[in-house]
């Protein structure tokens, strides 16, 4: 087994972003920034926004962030929104998912200006990444496209995992990391096999692929009958569990495998932090301000 | 072999349309309307738009048809989509593809309302479908598909092939036909694998699936080796041969086995046009006018 070092791939990137960032504020004196938004108090989630803002501490990105209370009606959340796309000093809108329930989130998310949409989730960019024909159209076009997927390319491409021409299996059909992931290896010329909680023998799929993408949330879900000698495998789950965090992979059912694979932690986790200060620079790039 | 009569279905589908046309004239007094765009004089092209203009007809659509010098500047072409987009008596607006050379179609297209894009392929739309989490949610929601995959998705329904929980394949990806069909059959829960020219083991990959849909512009490219006993092959392919048309399927290489088949002519390419007159009743009600 080799392990793909999350880590570096993800803190490389960021070193780039810093220094991408240093270079925009010497030249036009303006500071690429995002907005992020939290509605209640979930305690991951507040983890994770709180590692979003120190990210962009760290990359020199001006980060302003928005606490709603968990009562919050949705229209308080929209005008939050509105607010934010007409306030030319913000780049990127980033709103915390999942929201509580009895929201709608894929509403609040269409009202975000497809210009500052971060995360990849409003139609308009969800389109453009469905439409493009190729890799260097996403990258030429900047489309702005969900974090977790762009992680997981950055990191095969860094590896040196070949993705044309191979057959990858995507498991769990998610809109912010399934579909758009599928989406994105497909335009690196992959074969793409699109996997979900309705396909019938799912492990001899996954045994046939060279790529298997792991997103559906589920602790230690693929285990050594879904992986083949060489194949290399992408975790994205975090699951707490009372072992501790651990991904969707069993790590040590296929730790002795002829493979490579992410870790958990220290895999994709890394790199969705990391897409969302390259989105924001994207945004800010795309904006002109 | 079992035939699948795209025909009938497609006429069967014509006269729901009618009956549905009829009622909103006799309960609103207005006609659901498509404008049609031709630039130059593609044969194939004016073939197409005339086959369209008769189907409006039959139906109780009214449709206007514009036609563009071959040499038009593009502007020119966006010119129009504006102010079709403004005329408030225009529910949907076509643009034959393919452009003359040296016109960038997705610019065009992407100036289409999204509310009169009844071709599906304005980015929102594109999204939109991306985004949708099941068929029944691309039906309540009026989303705007790509006529020939809906055409597609039709027949499977109508001619009683279960797509849940079977593996599809589907050869070609182009944004008309291979990307929305994809995302059609996931949301039909089918395991969908996207194929294409860099896919490798392409015969051994179909032979394995349900349903093989081909969208290749390739005459007779599946023949025998690509097809297990049982399976569903839906022929998208319309080719020009000194023999006559002909799908991408041989289907004399294939007429014994025991599978179902849509044959060319007479299969998927009626649907289009009938989706097309869908898609247009759609956009009127979209637009509530």
């Amino acid at each position: 087994m080799k392990l793909i070092d999350g880590k570096k791939i993800s803190s490389d990137k960021r070193a780039e972003i810093k220094e991408k960032v240093a270079k925009i504020k010497q030249q036009t004196g303006k500071t690429p920034s995002l907005a992020t938004i939290l509605v209640g108090g979930d305690p991951a989630s507040r983890v994770y926004i709180k590692s979003k803002i120190k990210a962009c501490e760290d990359a020199g990105i001006k980060s302003f962030h928005y606490n709603l209370d968990e009562n919050s009606p949705q229209e308080e959340i929209i005008a939050l929104i509105k607010k934010l796309n007409e306030n030319s000093e913000i780049d990127g809108i980033l709103l915390q998912l999942p929201l509580p329930q009895n929201k709608d989130a894929q509403e609040c998310l269409n009202t975000i200006s497809p210009l500052k949409d971060v995360d990849g989730l409003h139609p308009f960019n969800a389109g453009l990444l469905n439409l493009s024909k190729s890799w260097n159209e996403i990258i030429e076009k900047n489309i702005l496209v969900s974090c977790t997927p762009l992680g997981v390319v950055h990191i095969l491409h860094k590896s040196g995992i070949t993705i044309k021409g191979k057959t990858a299996v995507v498991i769990g059909r998610s809109n912010l990391v399934g579909k758009p992931l599928s989406m994105l290896l497909l335009a690196n010329d992959a074969t793409v096999i699109m996997t979900h909680s309705k396909t019938r023998n799912l492990k001899e799929i996954c045994k046939s692929a060279d790529i298997v993408v792991v997103a559906v949330g589920k602790a230690r879900f693929v285990n050594k009958d879904f992986i083949k000698t060489g194949a290399a495998v992408i975790d994205v789950g975090i699951n707490r569990t009372p072992e501790g965090l651990c991904g969707d992979v069993d790590f040590d059912a296929v730790k002795d495998m002829d493979i490579e694979i992410t870790p958990v932690p220290g895999g994709v986790g890394p790199m969705t932090i990391t897409m969302l200060l390259e989105n924001t620079l994207k945004a800010f790039n795309n904006r002109k301000r």
